[in-house]
């Protein structure tokens, strides 16, 4: 019998300290509006192309070939959690957009304020007037409010509504019989009405009863509005228990991270989360100023990808060149390996997360070198890492800070 | 239900020849010291680079990304034995690397002479005098045959030692009924007693118990001694019974190595082991004498990592540039596929075994080329076989000798 192979068991415990910064979205495609440049092409990155003719350059692939990734799985993925097998629910990850704590026994679900007919059918998913029209945020946190008073307990279950944006909101069900193993009520289309949920396993058939209750008794509450007259519930799911990165890894790990949904991720990995803090350079004072405290530090830049998807190319570019400015600080107080990466590419000129590998950098005394000169998807390309799956990544930035013995002798 | 694909069920027994020319240790990174060459870099090779410009070239990842490997796991990755699933036991390992012929049903352990006190607390686990110093081969081979006049036997179990280097040792349970699944009697500290050995399966109660009982035996012959006064084990292990590369790849295989430990592990998949040869010379003429004798070559140059190993760049410089001045000699009888690698890769910057991908070249009739002008980590990286593991690599050498059927129809 083999005994299977997991690099956790030639992880040693060190003092050395690993940095992950992580620009959200940072791949991208050439743009035929500029050059056909990409933006890290366009960006002047003084700072980062003097780090790459000391680091090693690759490309990683996030999911899988041709896979576009949410935020969830490209992150996990840098982690060392294959994505492939660690999923996020779809309630727990709005859940974690929206700042929401969660208790292990809660089931989250994401939520849409929708308008129905009077036969039932759904005319509009986004809740608004007419066909098109979307749920102002005010108007979901004015339906959040009235749900909030009318229907707050089904049972020994209760739920907890928090808004989002627009028509968005996430439901909570909290109590210890809460189940979460069953189907959507959302239909994902209009002229049709709202899904009976149904249990997926035995265990889950009253929270499945519950579930569908609420719907009924809120859709009542909601009944009098011309629009935004219903609900509908999707992505039922629980906080995972996964194994965290200091049971996997022996790391001492803390998240700077801004956004809800990033730093969610990082603490169902077991991460603490520092003060959020706006823009690169805030974020990269408070890896120095916590430099002692941990031995591996995820630091996220968000507004890579916030550009990229709205499809602005210079503001791309700019906020690169801020993080290239901020670098210094960093450098100076220079990790035993430091990574460079995104997630996910978002090419400006898809306005949306794509499939394609993402530029990485490894710098460490023991690192080597390619012949790259700047840090662009191009010399990536032909880096000494070449081009391989985001989950592996952290095998060699754990190496790279010399924490894993040698395997077999 | 799929069928497993394996590249066994597409294999054709065919004449053409394989020779796998293993540089132990030869990938590198730049080396500060040496104007941030390589050793390949740095190397006068006009016979290798001559033979680039025919051939591809890439980079293989032993084991796994950022996972140093062993000369155990480096070697079965070259040979398409996935050495995630393919692990040889300690015990084996050094019985090979002291050339101890072991016989199916014998199980090998591991041992040091330690240092101990009167509590049988260990002091020193090099088995010298004080807290620092280590037990001289001398020193070890004297307690060695003490202990083979008073402790040759418990109950059937014959036990056999060998002396290795400094405090090793090699002991030899032999009988029908002795089994390897027990754990280390080493607790691999200082500090604390020598462990008890225990069964980890049914079948192993009794051997653990034998095994006990050796090393209490033993170490009270060994009492009077000043220091090296104990002995401890660990990895107990027998011969896998794996299948050869006969039965996998149809292939009569032998080996050109000259030390034990890579004659054993060729052994052990099967190939006949040639007349040892010191240098490359030697070795390819031993190609060429017995070319119509078999049809793979696996040809091991060990010094290229001792100088790895040893931080002695020049002296690896002159390895890879007496490998590349002996070339010709194997050149002058080509064989279909000539693969050019290492085992792993061994910086002499880092004096040890390292997780970088190794430099790898496929010559054969029909390897196609690619723009790469050196056999160096750089032009690797841009090669045409790119960055792959190194289990995936024979199947590669046994396509380029047209022994490969196509795959479907």
């Amino acid at each position: 019998m083999f005994k299977k192979f997991q690099v956790e068991d030639l992880v040693q415990e060190t003092d050395s300290k690993i940095v992950m910064l992580v620009m959200d979205g940072v791949g991208d495609i050439p743009h035929p509006d500029y050059d056909f440049k990409t933006p890290l092409e366009a960006a002047k990155t003084p700072n980062m192309d003097k780090l790459t003719e000391k680091s090693v350059l690759g490309r990683i692939v996030p999911v899988h070939y041709g896979i576009t990734p949410g935020s969830g799985p490209g992150h996990l993925g840098l982690f060392g959690y294959d994505p492939r097998n660690y999923t996020l629910g779809r309630g727990v990850m709005e859940a974690l957009g929206l700042d929401i704590q969660m208790f292990p026994s809660d089931v989250a679900a994401r939520g849409n304020f929708v308008t129905m007919d009077k036969n039932g059918i759904i005319l509009n998913r986004r809740g608004g007037k007419g066909e098109e029209a979307r749920l102002t945020t005010e108007e979901s946190t004015e339906r959040v409010k009235l749900l909030s008073e009318k229907v707050k307990k089904i049972l020994s279950i209760e739920i907890l509504l928090t808004p989002g944006l627009d028509h968005r909101f996430v439901a909570i069900f909290r109590g210890r019989e809460i189940r979460a193993n069953m189907t959507d009520a959302d239909p994902q289309q209009t002229g049709k009405p709202i899904s009976q949920i149904r249990a997926l396993d035995s265990n889950s058939q009253i929270s499945a009863q519950i579930a569908n209750e609420f719907i009924l008794r809120a859709n009542k509450v909601l009944a009098d509005f011309e629009y935004g007259n219903a609900l509908v519930l999707r992505g039922f799911s629980k906080r995972p228990n996964w194994p965290t990165m200091k049971q996997r890894f022996k790391l001492d790990c803390c998240a700077i991270a801004e956004y809800p949904m990033y730093r969610g991720i990082a603490q169902i990995l077991g991460m603490d989360k520092l003060a959020a803090s706006s823009g690169a350079e805030e974020a990269f004072k408070t890896y120095v100023k916590n430099h002692d405290k941990y031995n591996f530090f995820f630091i996220h830049i968000k507004k890579t990808d916030s550009y990229g998807e709205s499809g602005l190319f210079e503001e791309k570019v700019k906020v690169i060149e801020d993080v290239d400015s901020a670098l210094p600080i960093i450098l100076d107080k220079m990790p035993d390996t430091l990574v460079i990466t995104g997630d996910h590419s978002t090419p400006v000129y898809m306005k949306g997360h794509s499939w394609h590998p993402v530029p990485i950098l490894i710098h460490s005394d023991y690192c080597g070198t390619d012949q790259t000169k700047r840090f662009t998807e191009n010399e990536c390309n032909i880096g000494g890492l070449s081009t391989f799956p985001a989950r592996h990544m952290m095998n060699l930035a754990l190496a790279n800070a010399m924490k894993l013995e040698k395997y077999g002798a």
